[in-house]
C-alpha cells in the first residue's frame, strides 16, 4: 500500500536485486525507518528482534534469509545451517517453519550454481502468493462495503469499525482485514475507519498509520467507545482479522474482538472477520475450550510507550507501585456472533458448512 | 477506607478544628499528598483544578468552603461571595449546587455569631449523609458477595469485575460500586477484584490505588479482557457505579460499561449498578435515546500519563502524529442488561416497577 504516494510492500529487493529491505516495525507508528538485510543473520535478527511481524510477511522474510544464506555461500551446510537458525527466530509462527521447509526442500535438490537464483524465486513466489491472497480477500470484502454503500445517502461514508492491527504492515501487501477497505477507498466509495487504540499493545496506532500513510479517513478510539458507537448506529460494519479459526468458525483473535462481536450482534451490525485458509485450524472444533489464551507480561498492560513532550521516546508507567497486571493476549469470539467470513475463495458463512464448502480440500485432510 | 492500616476520609478537618484537609487527587495514583485549605478560595482551587472529584465529594469541599469563608468572615456580603465563587467551580456537578444552596439558605437566617459554628455543621452533615449513604449501599451489596461466597469452594475468592473508579475517593467514604466490596473484604470474605484499566483516563489505577491502600487483592486488566475472562467463568459477579439513572433503570455510567454489561449478560454472570438516589434521575426515561454524551479533547485519548523509567512523571503520546482521536466519556446500558440495582433503601430490578417501589417519593416528583 502507499506511503505518501509512494507503493511499497512490507518487504522488498534493493535495487542491486539481492539487498532485502524492510520497515524496522519496532519504530512505528512514530518513525519509518527502512532496514537493509545484507545477510542470512540479518534476516534472523529482523525476526528475532520483531523488525518485522505478522505470520505471513516473517514467512516471506525467512524465505528472503535463505535466499541471502545461499548468496554468501550455496553449500549444503550453509543450507542446512540457515535454515537451523531462522527457524529457531520465532518458534510459535507457523508460517515461519512452512516457508522455510519449502525453501529448503527446493534447495537441497537444486544444484549449487542455480541455487541463489532459486532461492529469491521462491522467495518471490511466497510474498507474491501472500499478496495474492490478501488482495483476493479484499475482492470479496470490498463487495461488502459496496452494497452497503448503495443504502448510504449520497456522500456518507460507510463507517468501519476495525480492532487490532490486520493491515498491510502485518502481511506483505494489503493486509486481510484493511484489505476490502483499501480496495473501497481505492474505487471511490466514501470510507471511514474507527481504529481500536487495542489495549496493551496499542496496535490501533499501526492500522492508524497505515490507513493515514495511505490517505483512508478515520478516528482513534478507545477499545471502550465501539459499543457506543453501534447503539447509535455509527458503525455500518464491523471486520477484523484472525490468528486462528476453528473448523465450526469460531475465531481467535486479539484480545477484545470478542466484546466487539457481542456488540455488533446486539445492534444487528454486520460483524465478519478476513480469513485467509492459512489460519483455518480444522483440528480445533470449540475455540473456546479447547484453544489456549496465551498470557503475556503483565509489564505490557502497566508500561505504554509514546513520545514525550521533549520528543524523545519513553515507557511510562501508568499504574500504582506494586499494581498486579494480567495481560491475555487473544480472546476467542464463536461463531454464532460472525456474520461471516472473507476469505480468498469467496465469503461464507461462520459454520462447518459455510467453511467446508469453501475449503473441502482442508477439511479432507483431517484425520 | 484505609490506606496503610490508618483510616482516612477523602476530606475532613485538620487538628485544629477548622483547617479542611483533603488528598490532590490529581496527584494519584502515583503520589498521596495531602492538601489543606485555609480560604473559601482554597477550596474553590481545590475543586476548580480537580484535586477533588467525583460529584458527593465535590458538594462536600464546596460546603466547607462555606465554613471557611464564614472563618474568614460572617458577612451576608462574604456569603453571597463565597456562594458565587464556588458555584462557578464545576458548573455541570449537581451536588454543588444542592450542598451550596443548602449551606447558604441556614446561614442567610443564622444570626451572624452563629455562622461560622453552623456552617461546619453542615458540611459535616452533608460529608456525613454521604458516607452513611454509601455505607448502605455497601451494606445491601454485601449481601450479594456472601450468598455468591456461600457458593464457592471452600478457600476460593469471589471474583468481582468493576469499571472506572466508584470508590470512596469519589465520594466521601466506602464508594459506591466499591464499598460492597470493602465490607465483604473487612467482614473475612475472600473477594479478588478485577480492576478495569478504563480509558482513556485510566481511573483504574485510582481502584488499583484504592484496593491496594485497604489490603482487598486485585489485578489490573486492560478493558479488552473481561469478555474473555467471563467465558471462562473467572467472574462471578461485576458491580459498577452510575453518573445518571433513568426512570425505568438505563444507566450511564463511563465509557465501556455496555460492553461489560453485554458480556455478562450473554455469559449468564450478574451485573449491578450501586445506584445512590441523588444520581436518579426520573425526569429521563430512555437512556440511549435521551442523555448527550460528553465528547471530550481527543488529547486524552493519544496522551497518556504515568512515570519514566528515571522516576519523573510525564505524558506520552501513543498515537501515530496527525492521528485525530474521538473521545466519549460514558455509555448507556439499557436497563434489560442490569441484574439490578444496589440503592441506600435496598436492591431492586434495574425497572421503573422497581425503582418505583424503593423510592415512590422521587418518581411522585415528576410532573
Amino acid at each position: 500500500m502507499k506511503i505518501n504516494g509512494i507503493h511499497y510492500r512490507s518487504v522488498w529487493l534493493a535495487d542491486d536485486g539481492y539487498t532485502v529491505e524492510i520497515f524496522d516495525q519496532t519504530q512505528l507508528p512514530f518513525q519509518m525507518q527502512i532496514i537493509q538485510l545484507h545477510t542470512m543473520q540479518d534476516a534472523a535478527i529482523a525476526i528475532k528482534e520483531m523488525w518485522v511481524r505478522g505470520a505471513p510477511l516473517i514467512g516471506a522474510v525467512a524465505a528472503y534469509g535463505m535466499a541471502l544464506a545461499m548468496r554468501q555461500e550455496s553449500s549444503d551446510e550453509k543450507l542446512q545451517q540457515a535454515y537451523d537458525i531462522l527457524v529457531k527466530t520465532r518458534p510459535t509462527a507457523i508460517n515461519l517453519k512452512w516457508a522455510l521447509e519449502r525453501s529448503y526442500r527446493i534447495l537441497k535438490n537444486t544444484e549449487h550454481a542455480l541455487r541463489v537464483e532459486t532461492a529469491y524465486r521462491i522467495a518471490d513466489e511466497i510474498a507474491d502468493e501472500d499478496v495474492e491472497l490478501c488482495r483476493k480477500i479484499g475482492e470479496h470484502g470490498l463487495k461488502i462495503i459496496q452494497s452497503i454503500a448503495e443504502t448510504k445517502p449520497v456522500g456518507a461514508a460507510v463507517n468501519i469499525l476495525t480492532h487490532c492491527n490486520a493491515g498491510w504492515l502485518a502481511t506483505v501487501d494489503w493486509g486481510t482485514a484493511l484489505a476490502p477497505i483499501y480496495m473501497a477507498h481505492d474505487a471511490g466509495i466514501k470510507v471511514h475507519v474507527w481504529v481500536d487504540e487495542t489495549r496493551p499493545r496499542n496496535q490501533g496506532g499501526l492500522t492508524a498509520f497505515e490507513l493515514g500513510s495511505h490517505g483512508v479517513p478515520h478516528t482513534l478510539i478507545a477499545d471502550n467507545v465501539g459499543g457506543h458507537l453501534m447503539q447509535h448506529g455509527k458503525v455500518d460494519l464491523c471486520i477484523v482479522g484472525t490468528d486462528r479459526t476453528t473448523a465450526r468458525g469460531d475465531v481467535c483473535n486479539k484480545i477484545g474482538t470478542y466484546l466487539k462481536a457481542l456488540a455488533a450482534k446486539t445492534n444487528q451490525i454486520p460483524f465478519y472477520v478476513a480469513l485467509p485458509s492459512p489460519t483455518l485450524d480444522v483440528t480445533v472444533w470449540d475455540g473456546v475450550k479447547e484453544i489456549p489464551i496465551e498470557q503475556r507480561s503483565g509489564e505490557e498492560q502497566s508500561h505504554v510507550y509514546g513520545i514525550t513532550p521533549e520528543g524523545t521516546r519513553s515507557w511510562v508507567n501508568t499504574t500504582p507501585q506494586g499494581t498486579f497486571c494480567e495481560n491475555y493476549a487473544f480472546d476467542v469470539t464463536p461463531a454464532e456472533f460472525i456474520t461471516g467470513l472473507i476469505t480468498e475463495r469467496g465469503i461464507c458463512a461462520a459454520s462447518e458448512e459455510g467453511l467446508r464448502a469453501l475449503f473441502p480440500d482442508l477439511y479432507r485432510q483431517q484425520p
